[in-house]
């Protein structure tokens, strides 16, 4: 790994931690070779400097003081998985329900806009009383809600071949701690005319995302957000504000939100219309599809991981944007019986929710797989009954089937890639 | 503030627009000039690079495609307050309740070690069936647990002068989701013999950090977590692994954790006797004093805010080591009346709760204060209240006394300091 790992003497010069230090802190931009490592996927990142010391005993070295703001450990890179539109979470890397904010996926359609904070406006008009602008601060300056919930691209899903890992097949959900006002709350002071029942959602990103979306969804529990695991909001989550709708598609929570138009119907934008729509059965396309139906995935044990003889904690996260999840099954069998799992409390509305199974594997090639349960009676589907469901021509949209992987005799861990590429 | 602010003609190169993320990722490391804003705690922050490109209408200009990691926006700076031994969590400048893991409080005692994950290694021995050293990996395959969780330093207060803010008086506690394995588990696999009553926690930091635990805790809810805000833990907080005691205070959490030592009785080290323990009334000194008592502070409106009249949602956090929060007061008359906070649910064991009250502000001047109550019925007392119960000699350990905010005409909000700076 072309990490130094000296003995102990003459090691307790702070100084020299110090320096250690700063080489650190400076990363990739420092002039010192960097070794590379085998990341999750692939040896490609720049990762610990060489020159990086660690003592063999680090009691024997003072380490440097509190910093302004903690790093992660060089060994620790969790990095997302990026195309030109998109970045997908490392699920596989992660622990628990919360997603640092930096790991966040991202799905964008015009890019990330920087937006100075002091000039943002955010406009609601249309049928309203009174049309009505507001700053970030006078968004702060409205009462507050906070709730841990998903955010889910209605486009994750990715098939095709064996050599996948979570982050690939269902890398664009994450979850977030989301601060901000309610909807409800700026709706009762621009004063809704009666007669209304959709609102136009608009972001200030290069392609002035727009998406309609029922009154009924904001009044119930639309929120703009300003905030994100307790700080600003992040410019890839949509900073300074964005709307958030829990459990819904994530492109309607419309990131940079600069204005929302009140109206008595939808506007059938391009991202309803051409995009974001799905077919159904009988030549017919589906269209705003809101809520994202029940999914899970088994983030341990998974590809790329060598499996172990013996005890196994299977662990993964099961979310539904129709509530609650109620249970999770975890099949060892290939799908023959099926039990539950526990879930991690507390189990939040609309949120990832960590399961756990124990199972002891004895060597045997099998198949394990997890299908989520939630308050509704809506049990995941395999990806045959999705087709049956939906027809030859479902499209890339709201697809949740449930995830199987191949354990091999030598531990090898595979993706079963079903569906379309 | 030294920001370009251009018009919209000829600004659709997204080139430009790359290299104004490159500019804006290399941070001080940027040649171009930098500068120098108000943060919370003064000019001092290098912060938006004069180069930054922000657009005058962000629709205009195709903005950074989706980022291996995200990153802050450059208006946003929150930092801790460092000094050699410690830094203090930003709650100023924080929504919600999880605080982002590089914005956690740090009180080493020998700075921060290196730490090489895969030669990390915890021996658990002394009156046990059987001593084991436990890898990480190991520590990994083991049944996990998560649970949202505050963690706060006995020494978290601080007073003296009025120009301080919530980071200076009480930034010395966080909240994290943390995960690991619970030490019960581990405990199981030793052995505990029968006649063992505590445990000693030995970190593998430059000072060695030893602390006592009753072994009763340890089986209750003790874990050793590798994980915080769903990945690995940062090196701040213990990398790659630490004890973690609910609602203890912080110390006791020993980090960087390597040893554990089962036993019948405590090991009075440094830190429970020279250190970490409390004057209370008739010249005697309380030792083992873990739990946290309730405590609250409001952080919105605080001392640097210039407030402005009208309604204002007053906002803050309270947290106990005994349970949960059932109720947090909020006074806007100097103490003459209380009235009842909303308290942000899902209500947690051992967390943070966000608490907010509306109020109108007419410009009189007042003080503002908030109490919490815990489910044992505890009630957080004034300054005066804990003078009179632990007397004079009392110290700086586990001081968790009503903040007071006084608003003045003007808006401006400053702390009233009582106890000895």
């Amino acid at each position: 790994m072309g990490i130094k790992s000296e003995e102990t003497k003459n090691e307790t010069n702070h100084a020299l931690a110090k320096i250690s230090r700063r080489k650190l802190l400076l990363g990739g931009a420092a002039t010192a070779a960097v070794a590379l490592v085998k990341s999750s996927f692939g040896e490609i990142q720049t990762a610990i400097p060489e020159s990086l010391y660690i003592p063999a005993d680090p009691t024997k070295v003072q380490g440097p003081p509190p910093f302004d703001l903690g790093t992660r450990s060089p060994f620790e890179r969790p990095l997302k998985k990026t195309s030109d539109t998109s970045s997908r979470t490392p699920l596989q890397d992660l622990y628990g329900t919360i997603t640092p904010a930096d790991l966040h996926y991202e799905r964008h359609h015009g890019g990330v806009p920087t937006i100075d904070p002091e000039k943002y406006e955010l406009l609601i008009h249309g049928m309203v009383e009174k049309p009505m602008i507001f700053t970030l601060a006078d968004l702060k300056r409205f009462p507050a809600f906070s709730r841990i919930c998903f955010l889910e691209c209605s486009g994750n899903f990715r098939t095709g071949k064996e050599e996948m890992m979570p982050q690939e097949i269902a890398g664009l959900t994450s979850q977030s701690e989301w601060t901000g006002v309610m909807l409800s709350t700026l709706f009762r002071e621009v004063g809704i005319k009666s007669k209304a029942s959709w609102f136009l959602a608009e972001g200030s990103d290069a392609a002035v995302m727009t998406r309609s979306i029922p009154l009924q969804k904001g009044l119930q529990d639309g929120m703009i957000v300003y905030a994100q695991n307790g700080e600003a909001i992040r410019p890839q989550q949509g900073y300074p504000a964005r709307l958030f709708l829990p459990g819904w598609e994530g492109n309607t929570s419309v990131k940079w939100i600069r204005r929302i138009e009140v109206s008595d119907q939808p506007y059938m934008t391009r991202e309803e219309t051409s995009k974001y729509t799905e077919g159904i059965k009988g030549g017919k396309i589906r269209q705003f599809s809101f809520d994202m139906d029940a999914r899970s995935i088994i983030t341990y044990p998974a590809y790329p991981v060598i499996l172990q003889q013996g005890w196994v904690e299977i662990r993964g996260i099961a979310w539904t944007g129709r509530g609650k999840i109620v249970k999770v099954e975890v099949s060892t069998d290939a799908g023959k019986t099926w039990n539950s799992a526990k879930l991690q409390g507390p189990v939040m509305d609309k949120a990832h929710t960590y399961f756990r199974y124990l199972w002891n594997w004895r060597g045997d090639e099998t198949e394990i797989l997890s299908r989520a349960i939630d308050e509704t009676g809506y049990i995941q589907p395999t990806m045959k009954q999705l087709m049956e469901a939906r027809g030859r021509d479902m499209g890339g949209y709201h697809l949740n089937p449930i995830t199987a992987w191949r354990i091999k005799r030598d531990g090898t861990v595979l993706f079963r890639p079903e569906g379309k590429a």
